[in-house]
């Protein structure tokens, strides 16, 4: 039988893989909050660049006590409520479960691991996705997909291409979705951070989407001044990042449509910034390395400063 | 008699410390560009907070060829313009005339040493001054004014109290404006930085007046960091700022009312901001004595950002 898959946060992120899964013939649960009642009602909406994979019956729940044992968990909240976390966890996570974490950032799983010892595997995605939530239980995915996979260890070493890896990969590929196997967790949730550190930040402090900070020549300079920092970061983590990986980040952005950064989303709808997940917790990690990263935490406490203000 | 003086650059600096001369009994010779036609048929408007230092028929130049020579030249401009002396100097500066910088920032009276040689001593000015122009031919001066004043070497060693520093510090204290005679201008520029380089960009990137980035925590602490890279730059400059002069100066400015810097008025009103003289100048200092200042370095960036963009 095929691997059932538990939902955590159906929005841009969960909205989409778990519509794909569905549609691959997989048990799916999405566990909703704000949007449960329209989506048991009206059922899930997920425009898809590929199609429609819209849902009209959704086994949808608005109590993580009310899912199912699930072969997979996958959560995909936004790591803003990872508070949320505790309870949740503890529900729906059983003995061997698979934990799947698709978040931004870094810390992500060992703080799943702590929340839920029983899980059989934590792992990590990274989502390569374009898509978002534009209305109740309504997802439209306007780009990309890949994820990388890889399985955390508490000690922070490469774990290798594990069975649990694997397994999601298959499900993932099976139902469309290009698939990257990681053996080292940590040094993917890095190199993500190359993209996510400048981007995110600098577009949400200056009010400007990403083709605006690249022709400028100052802004430009800035990001890849960024980029080093988090190359260095990694560096004291024990990871290496080549620098060719900035000039092809560089690259890559400038060959971007105008895009603005989710954080960018964020502070526009007034929600709350993944700061910590995508700062906070790279800088204290590095920190612990000997090595002080000062623009991005300058640009952390921006953010901070434009969260609370 | 007494002393002459040409103000070069008519707004709230030079329209106030001007005015306050004229009506000490120094025959003073003003210059003007936009204001010329206003001033010379209205008259120069001055409100002080001590009272009406308006004049009703000052000397108003439209040219500086136009100035008699005066014992000393006011330069009052916003560096944003500086690239005007190299016409108006060699003007308005003859054998053994005192120049005066009355500007913010570093390496201001080295490139008007340059320009005109024939200056018998250039010295800075540091004005602790809160008064705009208003309108044409219309300054107001809210607060403060004091005066900080040093004599430029070209070896940049400390001049000590020159009979030129004296001479001109004699001259605005006998009418009523506090003067504070610095014995290494280099130092005491640095030390004007430890409050600019922080206030007038970050609260000019985040928008915000100076008690909402003391009220913050995360911007309070990105001050101080601000401040401690200024004290790295000027050590780098072989000049010892105390490291309480940081606390002096957060204390100081926690005491402040709200506070609009020049550079966010600047911005708002879509003028072109002093990023070479306070930020990109003392960069360069201290990369030449082999100090990165990082954080200043991105501060810079944003506001070229900002300034063009």
């Amino acid at each position: 039988m095929k691997r059932s898959y538990a939902i955590i946060g159906t929005g841009g992120v969960g909205g989409y893989y778990g519509a794909a899964l569905h549609h691959g013939g997989h048990a799916v649960h999405f566990l909703l909050h704000r949007d449960f009642e329209h989506v048991r009602h009206h059922g899930l909406k997920v425009e898809a660049k590929s199609g429609d994979l819209s849902i009209e019956k959704p086994n949808a729940c608005g109590d993580a006590g009310d899912l199912p044992p699930c072969d997979v968990v996958m959560v995909c909240l936004k790591t803003t409520h990872n508070h949320l976390l505790e309870t949740i966890l503890p529900k729906a996570v059983h003995e061997g479960t698979t934990v799947l974490m698709m978040q931004n950032g870094l810390g992500i799983e060992q703080a799943a691991a702590e929340i839920a010892p029983q899980a059989g595997a934590v792992l990590g995605g990274l989502a390569f996705l374009c898509s978002h939530k534009i209305g109740p239980g309504h997802i439209h995915q306007l780009d990309y997909g890949q994820v990388r996979l890889g399985e955390y260890r508490a000690d922070d070493s490469a774990a290798g291409l594990t069975q649990a890896v694997r397994d999601v990969g298959v499900d993932l590929e099976a139902v469309g979705i290009p698939v990257v196997l990681e053996e080292d967790l940590t040094l993917a949730r890095w190199k993500k951070l190359v993209w996510n550190v400048p981007y995110n930040g600098l577009c949400t402090v200056m009010g400007a989407t990403t083709d605006r900070l690249m022709a400028h020549r100052h802004t430009r300079d800035l990001c890849r001044g960024l980029m080093e920092e988090v190359v260095a970061g990694a560096a004291a983590c024990g990871r290496r990042i080549d620098p060719d990986f900035i000039e092809t980040m560089l690259k890559h952005t400038d060959q971007m449509v105008a895009y603005k950064p989710s954080m960018m989303l964020d502070h526009e709808a007034n929600r709350p910034l993944e700061v910590e997940a995508i700062y906070e917790t790279p800088l204290a990690a590095a920190a612990a390395g000997g090595c002080a990263l000062p623009k991005i935490r300058m640009l952390a406490q921006q953010l901070r400063f434009l969260q609370t203000s």
